[in-house]
């Protein structure tokens, strides 16, 4: 396929807004059309005039939109599984941005976030995490696009895990606000926020059970993560700070050679020598990862930082469309 | 005694300024002089417009000085040793808001500061964490006023570690700028800091060992303690988030009662049942504590939340000089 | 009176629960209710921390309510003025913090606000800009508390209506999020401000009316009165910009001792000799003045720099009432 | 010419580091070096991760310097002169960010910065306003190119100017701290800025001449202009909120058009119908204009919001290196 014309399916929020700015300005990819319920008729520049997009937003027409050679949908969880499948069933390329595939298993899934409404299609979503998954991801038909948080811990902990050596993990994480989605009241004016930094999802967060379910698959001890999350007085910016108990003694050498290694020809991931900050990957799908050891405990500490709303969310999504179209990975991105 | 006249030294720097501008509106306390060094011939007010503390910063004029009841010296680290042991070899009472007299370890101090400017005087020094040497801190004629991010973490651990119950310890903090200092050149420059989050001090940071001494005292694990930083883009505040392995199986609701009966009556401790932002504190001497477990790993996690200028720097060194003088410990501290 | 038992009404919205903690720390008023519609129910150190008032905000009972001495009124615009006049009716000093009672002319009002519930009480209400009005607010029964944006740019304008120098009159405005209140949907969000800044009210804000009547009584040139307001990314802080051509050639040193001498002895305004940023008078009662001539043009520059929800609303609310009660104007305020 | 070797001389500054990377990254030019004294040695990608450039600064070689097509400079002022002496001898296209070359009156420079290193270029230099002298950019061997507050407010007068209906005018300006440059000490620490705004320049600030020299150009009553910038918390965005009393009345219909008209067919220009935010143009080469009419004074409000390091510095200085090479002016500007 030369172009493909895509859907964004929930366009109105945060990360369907961006996914269609990415696919507006992609060379290969065209907008097909972007729907929203409640700003249904809304100029999209006007909805967020700084990513330009001169389209209307319109409700989903079902039987129009399958005319489209993929679709990306950034539905709120539990409302997406349903579209998604139409989509799947009419054969589009779907990425699905929402948190609906991105459990394999239904219990963990309806333990987390209710009643699921695709619950056959499970099987065939493809977690994209994409350095993880790519080979799968190009083959996929549904995507699964990974939660923000997850996609930097499990970024920071992947060589780790797959060395063995993720014993008991913390994962302390700090969100820009944009993460948080537009609809959350009072909870997100700016009032709330400014001047203020709140640690949250005490509790349990709901992305721990897919934070949980990668490192397993990564070989990692996945009963000891704990993770918590913190709320940031900026827009966008994600940063992920995990320390880990090695399964044996590991030396900071040996730990920098195997995430250069590991991540060694990524083109969105950079092992860096100082701790990153969130406003190096700002409005890029870039994940800055770096890696210490603290000489008298021994632990393992790793950062990563990416932008939420990047390649924590419609970036990637749109990394993992480049791929299942056959497309060079990072086109459109840069 | 009934009134004190009390000198500030160093005033011309953040925690200076808020110590000269406490002194100057508490009911009991006169502020005798503020002094400077690059400052000195600048009105305090005119440096600090929100203290409007009336008052000319003055070079420090020793015979003079040595007049006042008492003194607040917040020096950089390793600049106020010998300045401090002129005012307690006068008979002043004390409060050092640098890093001089918070390690009891002359080896310690010196691996992690360099050369000490008055070894003797470091076995007289009380640790003023108020909450966990407050008898000390009555008797004593020199104060070592605690670093910001100890005061957090500690209050965050002081119950568990007391119990017995601390054993791997991460605390994983976030400070506001205003934590940093007036000196620091393109790194603290507003571009430098606006919409970024990055951590720091991954090496070792200065504020461990005072971190591990206290906590070994407590009965704390020491060796077990990573503390890593990171720096928020915000003026005053400053959160200690704490993951523990508790020594033996702790539940929700016994730990909650540790903190209640631990904190019960203190006057600038909350325990409070959601985790706390720092916007909730700014500007007070308070430190509000939350305390959770992680059902599935059974790690305890703990917050607290400080204003670094208040409770982390001077709000601690009042409320300390306060019982040094024999006055009421919240005098001048609402 | 020696003490008085106040009732805040509609104190879970910015303004009112500044009120409400206002009156808590005041040391001869009684918070006797805080009431509030959606939020009743909930404690009002729950929804606003920071305050720290241990009250449940409730619904009001208008039959209770008459037996306080006095009452503050935080509706929205329209809503306030019936509960005003039972208030008044019943014999309570009341300070109307709404829009309610600002504008004298009934058509002025309905104009820009819509139809109003108690008409025939407009010409007893005082307009309670404190420093214009002292004599009358200590005589009214009920006084219309300012505008914010009013506030600000009348106390920048006041020196020159006065002595007749005001002719053409720019007011370039700017205020933080919390004087656009707590309701505002996505406008208000976090996302939608942060790194913002943005004119707003072109079309003739609500405030200028306001202005307007009040330039009038002092002898300004009225009809010459442009304002625009600007949407800053800070919570609490308004600066008042004022461009002024006075009717005949005056000096740098004329108009600043006209503005020295007018607002000497005011314990809330500070005529200072730079231009002021609005953080020197965050959280306090104040307001800084500074006034320069523009060499080339002859324009006459001030400008005035409040906290929009102190001097702007809550804290000029409790000076006003001090008056009304034979209190000292300050008390409760430092 | 097809592609063109270009040199950045200060490219440690803000404005410098951003043409660096525009540089860099634009399809047709090469960046052939950047160069600093302080910083010489050091990474660009390492002192601007965000910008990722992956060269090292060197010190300025003049002799091999003369060998690229094209320079940039980014000097402080008064220190550019010279360098771009050498360069336009040398024959390369300059474009000289600094404000050496802007004023085309050696007095009113003198006056406004001190002595000039080359007095005889001033004559030669186009003042590069794209918009206003596009024809002449296209020709110039030097330009001038515009400090970032008249760039924005002479975008925002210039079609009331061209038309006669600029009397007088009053310009409030607000800028990012970008635009405050690297060097400023205590001024443009974190916490200086911080949930501040501020009135700065009041006494006449450095960029009031070029704006004069610029609207008596086009016809604009220049003596009537009062300019007053802001210092806003946030890092790129600069607002010109304009105030102007029209020569003779005119409607807001008869506006909309002129603007509309005289920017029709503009790359970077936008025309908007209600006033912009800074943020709808971060991070962009474009200016959103908006204007309306008073209709109770008559007054024209026009507002330009631009990103300061873009229009109002790099961006606008590879829009012109453009034309000056030959190139389509949006080269790598999107």
């Amino acid at each position: 396929m030369n172009e493909a014309r895509v859907i964004v399916a929930g366009a109105s929020g945060f990360a369907g807004a961006l996914a269609a700015s990415l696919v507006h300005r992609h060379p290969r990819l065209e907008l097909a059309a972007a729907t929203a319920r409640a700003d249904a008729g809304t100029r999209l520049d006007r909805l967020y005039p700084r990513y330009r997009v001169p389209m209307e937003l319109t409700e989903l027409d079902l039987d129009r939109a399958i005319g489209a050679d993929a679709a990306m949908v950034a539905y709120p969880h539990g409302a997406a599984a349903e579209v998604v499948a139409r989509f799947v069933e009419a054969g589009l390329a779907v990425v699905d941005i929402s948190a609906d595939f991105r459990l394999h298993d239904i219990a963990s899934y309806e333990e987390t976030y209710g009643d699921h409404g695709a619950p056959d299609l499970l099987s065939d979503a493809v977690y994209g995490l994409t350095e993880l998954h790519r080979d799968q991801v190009r083959e996929a038909r549904l995507v699964a696009n990974p939660g923000c948080y997850p996609t930097a811990a499990l970024l920071a902990l992947a060589p780790l895990a797959e060395a063995g050596l993720a014993g008991d993990v913390v994962i302390s994480a700090a969100s820009g606000v944009s993460g948080a989605g537009r609809s959350g009241g009072d909870r997100l004016h700016f009032v709330s926020l400014d001047e203020n930094f709140t640690p949250y999802g005490v509790d349990g967060h709901r992305h721990l059970p897919e934070i949980v379910q990668e490192l397993e698959r990564l070989g990692g001890s996945a009963d000891g993560v704990t993770f918590v999350p913190h709320l940031l007085p900026l827009d966008q910016g994600l940063m992920a700070s995990c320390f880990v108990s090695p399964q044996r003694e590991v030396g900071a050498g040996e730990v920098r050679r195997l995430y250069r290694d590991r991540y060694d020809g990524e083109p969105f991931i950079e092992v860096v020598d100082d701790p990153p900050g969130v406003r190096e990957v700002r409005d890029t799908n870039l994940c800055r990862v770096h890696v210490a050891v603290d000489e008298v405990t021994g632990r393992v500490i790793a950062f990563a930082a990416i932008d939420n709303l990047w390649k924590g969310a419609a970036g990637q999504a749109v990394q993992n469309l480049n791929l299942m179209l056959g497309f060079e990975e990072t086109e459109g991105l840069w």
